[in-house]
């Protein structure tokens, strides 16, 4: 097997780039780190190019990798390459897959226009992953999905479920098109989300962190949906709202 | 008003310092950063101590603050006491509450077993407050409420609702006695959420990030509940899972 071991090696200096949405799209990869996510990856479509190994690592028996993808490596070289504070002795680099689309016909949905946060990114596709949803799309100026704190607050599930960047405006005239229902979420001139009845098949609306969902396409939807706030709270957390909407839409 | 102008101060060096749990219980003191927050201090029971300005810092108007308590400083000074990689320029030294009990009584109320991750905590809080409970009880080994992630992240609601520390069997078998019911949450030997109707009174105990509610407090509640996952994520984040609980349990 391939060994480095020198942190100033041409390639380790290459993959921590890839730490870099511009470096990433230039590339064409980006990196995965620690044992689960390292997983999550094989169960998935995702190729992998190569498998980045501590020498006391042990690779589970039954994860089957072709060994001319493994580079053996130190601790140092881990610490360098990955941006986890204390890599696990295990990274990958994968393949950046190809743009898809999303068919627009009758499923759950969600949407999310602007999400800044990376962590915030990350637990709203955990959350869609969790609830069943049939595909997520992000609109421009959103945290970058292959981002490695967007793919750890994930926990891998931004390898289970489509999701595509798309103009949301867009999307949603191609959803009305197909029947589904869209629904927005705002603090002001909405509905108590509970007045609405869970749906078979929605797209949801969920917005950036500070200025909420933009009021160009609040203006899109079939209905706007609030969540009543009976503390002092000013808001909630959006990765809370996606949670409390998604299940309620879907009825459990 | 006084002015502090070197990294070097004494004051400044025992203010940095309560970034540290140890450090604000010794001294009694925690520091609040940013406009928001130290805006939620003034409008709370909390007891500010000394507010840091920078000069550039417009006060407002309606922030009745003794100036005796007001210290102008520098922007390098600033940064040094705060954690927030860009202060806005104004932060404030408070006093550690007293710490206080919680009546156990009719109610609705969240029970938090060693909540690790100082982001969760505050989101917790800010969703425990948005939700209108009566109060949070946290188990020995939770994050310390008054770390700077932890207010940051519950957007100061942790100065809007009653928190105190407490041993969670003694607290179950409190609201037992009370007639409140208790729900546990658990991923195995559950039952779904929505078997169970909305309560005027409850306690939700969620648990742990990685190991979730202990086994030993488990075995004490009336029901334990589960969140149904329907896609391929193990499962929720605990805010997430909070959110829905929480706002299912109340009906809204």
């Amino acid at each position: 097997m391939k060994r480095i071991d020198s942190t100033k090696n041409e390639q380790i200096k290459k993959w921590k780039k890839l730490h870099k949405k511009k470096d990433r799209e230039k590339a064409g990869q980006f990196i995965v780190e620690g044992f689960h996510l390292v997983e999550e990856v094989l169960k998935s479509d995702i190729e992998l190019q190569v498998l980045l190994l501590t020498e006391e690592f042990v690779l589970p028996v039954d994860w089957n990798v072709d060994t001319g993808k493994i580079i053996l490596t130190t601790d140092s070289v881990m610490k360098e390459v990955c941006e986890t504070e204390s890599p696990q002795g295990i990274a990958a680099v994968c393949i950046l897959p190809q743009k898809t689309m999303l068919p627009y016909q009758a499923g759950r949905y969600l949407l999310l226009d602007r999400i800044q946060d990376p962590g915030n990114m990350g637990t709203l596709i955990r959350t869609a992953d969790a609830v069943g949803l049939d595909g997520v799309i992000l609109e421009k100026g959103s945290a970058d999905i292959y981002n490695s704190k967007v793919i750890r607050a994930s926990q891998g599930s931004v390898f289970h479920l489509p999701i595509v960047k798309g103009d949301l405006k867009e999307s949603i005239q191609q959803f009305k098109k197909a029947g589904v229902p869209i629904f927005g979420t705002a603090l002001e001139g909405a509905s108590t989300y509970t007045a609405m009845e869970p749906q078979e098949t929605f797209a949801l609306i969920l917005g950036n962190e500070g200025e909420g969902v933009a009021s160009g396409l609040l203006n899109l939807t079939d209905q706007n949906l609030y969540i009543p706030i009976h503390g002092q709270a000013e808001s909630l957390n959006v990765t809370v709202a996606a949670g409390i909407l998604l299940y309620y839409l879907r009825a459990n």
